[in-house]
């Protein structure tokens, strides 16, 4: 069968015309005969609304609970989208994540799909039917219900993709593509129109969310092919695939920064085995993530260790960091708000050398300070003063080649 | 086991505090040793509101995705209760419709309940634990939900008392108990204490709605024991049981009105058989509930036909009968919207011969004019002007000593 997957987010439903203007972008397929199996989001701010209203009653709400509520969100989704179809003259079936048969862990709140039923859903698309499936979430064993965690939706659609060998996963999103950096700062960004699972991953995790992270492992794992589109405009958007396939012949994909940033530096730590383990078990154990870390050479059995966190940590990174200081006996603890990341990446960084010292090179002409530097085999990240963001993407997306000939 | 279901509507759980205010009367039960099972509806306007969104989307909405839509109302209402016992630290679980297998026939939007497995229930029960069931839905065997219709929650509520032999089934609403007339219009109304199943449905057809008709029936046929009372005020309501009960000794349990009545005459139309089946099996296609129904004696080989419906049907009837009118030839159709029932409620009308006169004497009395008059074994009800419904429900409670003494 001729399958395609189309996920929907969150902002692509949130209004009845939405909803109906998604309805129309299915209608298409339909009319050329293609197999439309559809995973929505729960309509706009719902979750969020959702999340609010149980907190008021129980700060600490049980997970079980938790997911049993926010489910409800996707299911609404997956009823209005079925009526704009059949208003449309669509037939559709809509069906929630146990009804089709999402199984999970019984890890609430962020469980892990363990197997997809495909029965249901090929017998409908065999009748002829566009089938909608919740996103986000799933069912135990013993029959709970389950959510995947944000972005579950996106994981719900390339699992299904997977399983069902579909041709294509489509992600609508309200952005048209993945862009080489941002189009807010540099107007003259270049969409990218084919990409790697791996340099979408290092993007992601550089600060450019158009995809949850998961989903995009699993569709690299078992190939599936992602589009992602915008909602609102008809025109390509950016297409995932794997590296063997031609891609266009560029170094330097992206460029990305993220703004979320704090600085964290503790200063005059013992230079004995086990200090670093400590200092980020201890962050670990209340869910601190942690991105960069940098740890200077040691003088007189001294060290010092630096690393960011995410702007929303802080209260919490600095209850503990004291506790820490206290007990290494540490000087300081040092935070900077004033820091933001800028990140290339491409994977032609692994067979053109010379890629990290082309960055430092162009943040030095714009007389940019560098405060930390991490590199992974396809990305260079640089923490610099936050005042200097925008300096910085410009002038990488010069360096690099990633700008739209006017 | 010594179980107790207690069913609270949508009011009554319209807020984070009224859901905490709700945990709490639970608590009150758990702490006493009785297992508890609640059954919840939607949170205030929730399935108004979800009904209004999808008629945005389409009109005519496939009724399969309206109840997977509106069945998320109630698993929203599970959900937060949860989490206010937990809250409260009253060990609870809450299941929905299917979950718990509340099985129904396919009928869309009411379907029938078929079975109810008790296993689990029983199961979370001996564990310690309050069980939430989500009110008004079911599932097919098939496995689509379903939702039982208006004010279905009762239904789940004394459906689930019934399969497990409950010692009560407590209704909790936001009246606190059944009136022997209108507190709003008599200001020493009598609230009843004790009522027959068939008092109340009759009290219901007549006007005053505090609980769905079809759970009613229900309660009667397999002798749950009801207390209807308020969720707000912690205050003996009015208990609905057999007749056989020790009930006070009263001949009229009840009076009531309903304003929401409109007179509709069809003048000359042929004497001959078949015409009122022709003329309500017209009304009935377009599912207009006809109330009371007077045909006047025959003259000149014609008859008048009147009978009330519900205000808002007004519009589709006056089409369906100027239809009706041409093809029997009649002389014409008139509506009346200024009228209104009242009605005398009572199984001691059985024994009590002259209840009928005593109430037309009374509204005599008062020179209210009777426009129709319709009587069942335990019933009387009189169409009057709508201007004198005050008057009339006044000097039927004082005629009838429903009244408190002052």
């Amino acid at each position: 069968m001729n399958i395609y997957v189309l996920k929907f987010g969150g902002s692509s439903v949130a209004t009845p015309e939405r909803m109906l203007n998604v309805g129309r972008i299915i209608e298409a397929y339909y009319k050329k005969g293609i197999k439309v199996v559809v995973v929505v989001s729960a309509p706009g701010k719902t979750t969020d609304n959702l999340i609010e209203i149980a907190k008021k009653i129980n700060p600490h709400p049980p997970e079980r609970e938790l997911d049993m509520l926010l489910s409800t969100g996707e299911q609404q989704s997956i009823a209005l989208l079925a009526l704009a179809l059949e208003k449309l003259k669509v037939p559709a079936i809509s069906f929630t994540g146990y009804q089709v048969g999402i199984i999970t862990d019984p890890n609430f709140t962020k469980a892990r799909i363990r197997l997809i039923q495909r029965k249901k859903i090929l017998n409908e698309l065999k009748k002829g039917k566009v089938v909608i499936v919740a996103g986000f979430q799933g069912v135990t064993e013993k029959g709970d219900i389950t959510t995947l965690g944000r972005g579950g939706s996106d994981l719900t659609a390339v699992a299904l993709a997977s399983v069902l060998k579909a041709k294509i996963c489509e992600i609508y999103t309200d952005v048209d593509g993945v862009y080489s950096c941002d189009p807010r700062i540099v107007k003259n960004a270049k969409k990218i129109k084919r990409i790697t699972y791996d340099e979408m991953l290092e993007l992601a995790s550089a600060g450019a969310k158009v995809m949850q992270s998961r989903a995009m492992e699993v569709a690299k794992k078992f190939n599936v092919l992602l589009h992602i589109r915008s909602s609102f405009k008809r025109v390509e958007g950016t297409y995932v695939e794997e590296e063997k396939m031609a891609l266009e012949e560029v170094v330097v994909r992206g460029v990305t920064h993220d703004e979320n940033q704090v600085k964290v530096s503790i200063v005059d730590v013992p230079d004995v085995p086990g200090i670093a383990a400590y200092v980020f078990g201890e962050l670990a154990k209340k869910n601190i993530n942690v991105d960069m870390i940098i740890q200077s050479a040691a003088r007189n059995g001294k060290n010092d260790i630096s690393f960011t966190i995410r702007r929303e940590d802080k209260k919490i990174a600095s209850e503990i960091m004291e506790k820490v200081r206290k007990k290494l006996k540490a000087k300081e603890v040092i935070f900077n708000d004033d820091v933001a990341k800028v990140s290339i990446v491409g994977i032609g960084m692994r067979s053109h050398s010379g890629v990290a010292a082309r960055m430092f090179k162009a943040l030095a002409r714009k007389k940019i300070n560098i405060e930390m530097i991490s590199t992974s085999e396809i990305k260079v990240s640089c923490v610099i003063n936050r005042k200097d963001v925008k300096k910085a993407v410009m002038e990488l997306s010069k360096e690099f080649g990633l700008l739209r000939r006017k």
